[in-house]
């Protein structure tokens, strides 16, 4: 199934897709009493939020090894974490805003999975028990500031620097899942969430390890290679093999 | 006027202190319908919780000149930012819990600022407009994964890293207010925020031209020189000249 968020201007609300229409949900799809409402709205007439609800969007540095390389790093030991802020989520089709401190703005295409469930301490064997689904994103980086605070926090944590979307999607088999990344149409990033170095059972498992995941929360899985700089006017698309394609366009302040 | 957040079984309430009672609110004391209801409860006899609201707490690395010395660090040029998940968050009197991933477990007690408008690109000298008031933190971290990790996410993220409290206080001036840190009764830390790198409305201006504040957010100002290991059993104690002694033991996992 697919689900997405919307913005009647009312508060966001979730909904399930049924071919083209859009049905309204009483709560979160990983909710228990979440029902859908009579109502059917064309989804071209929609306007999308981003299919989450994080009190946290854990991401993971460095998870595919030639990623790893062409930015001069070995593959770590063990998951390398960061976080990113809720303030920086931004909805599919929404405007990066290429912050006036930078000068060097990177994407970073990524399958992003939506806890379903309170997680802690899950083993790596349980661990997709506690996801709801998947969704792309996009890990904006300003790839200077990054590098010359040390600390990734400032250098990925700009407002729209986390762009989600379009659906979040149940029953994918997260492994084996083409990953591509093109901006205005040239293609940069092409790769398979099946050459991850650790994979989405162990990232949960780890994660878990370390911090409560929450239902609506995000992980960031990391980014095949093909990174490169996007400026104003470029529009990116992020698509993952059975999610659909997240664009977004790059404005100046 | 000093507030509290209480956890009476039915979801967290704020309160306001009047010598030692506490008068429950209506909502947070920041939001403008916020009014006293008709109860007074014994200080004694409530259980508190964290006075914030978090969606994120941004914490500042290296902001005083005797702790970033002896961290064998220089002072950074600009606030080095970093975060921690609202799943970190501890009430006063709570459990530190000694992560088993963890050999070197550190206090660094910390002036905490609590926002109360929505806060974005703030000029220095308007930034105070946004805080609403000042608690004491502490930022518990696994000294021995900050440094291996490189990014201090998972140093510094683990459940029970965020203690907070006791109470939420107004009208404070934040310069020149003593701050102190003991473990089982010892002092190890003894600064004051007047030692401050980046005063509290620069890092209030600075963190709001990256990414938007939210009413309820924290920011932890920094940790004073005196930084040192803590182990199962002991009791930490911050205390802030004006607010008061937050107080959390430490258990094994």
């Amino acid at each position: 199934m697919k689900y997405l968020r919307l913005n009647r201007g009312r508060g966001l609300e979730w909904a399930q897709l049924e071919g083209d229409q859009v049905v309204p949900l009483t709560a979160a799809p990983w909710e228990p009493g979440a029902n859908a409402l009579p109502e059917r709205l064309p989804l071209a007439s929609v306007r999308l939020a981003a299919p989450a609800a994080p009190t946290k969007a854990v991401c993971v540095g460095r998870n595919y090894h030639e990623h790893a390389a062409e930015m001069g790093s070995d593959v770590p030991r063990e998951p390398l974490l960061f976080l990113k802020p809720p303030s920086a989520l931004l909805e599919p089709g929404g405007a990066i805003v290429y912050p006036p401190q930078s000068r060097h703005l990177s994407y970073e295409g990524e399958l992003a999975v939506v806890i379903g469930r309170r997680c802690r301490d899950a083993a790596p064997d349980q661990a997709l028990d506690y996801v709801f689904g998947y969704t792309c994103a996009n890990d904006v980086t300003a790839r200077d500031l990054q590098k010359s605070d040390g600390q990734w926090t400032r250098g990925k944590g700009f407002d729209t620097f986390l762009p989600v979307g379009p659906y979040l999607v149940t029953g994918l088999n997260w492994e084996g899942l083409r990953i591509q990344t093109r901006v205005s149409g040239e293609t940069r990033q092409d790769g398979n969430t099946g050459d991850m170095v650790f994979p989405v059972p162990y990232l949960v498992s780890y994660i878990s390890q370390v911090m409560t995941l929450e239902p609506g929360d995000l992980i960031l899985t990391g980014t095949p290679p093909g990174v490169g700089s996007m400026n104003v006017e470029d529009v990116v698309e992020v698509e993952v093999e059975g999610i659909g394609t997240l664009q977004n366009s790059v404005r100046a302040k």
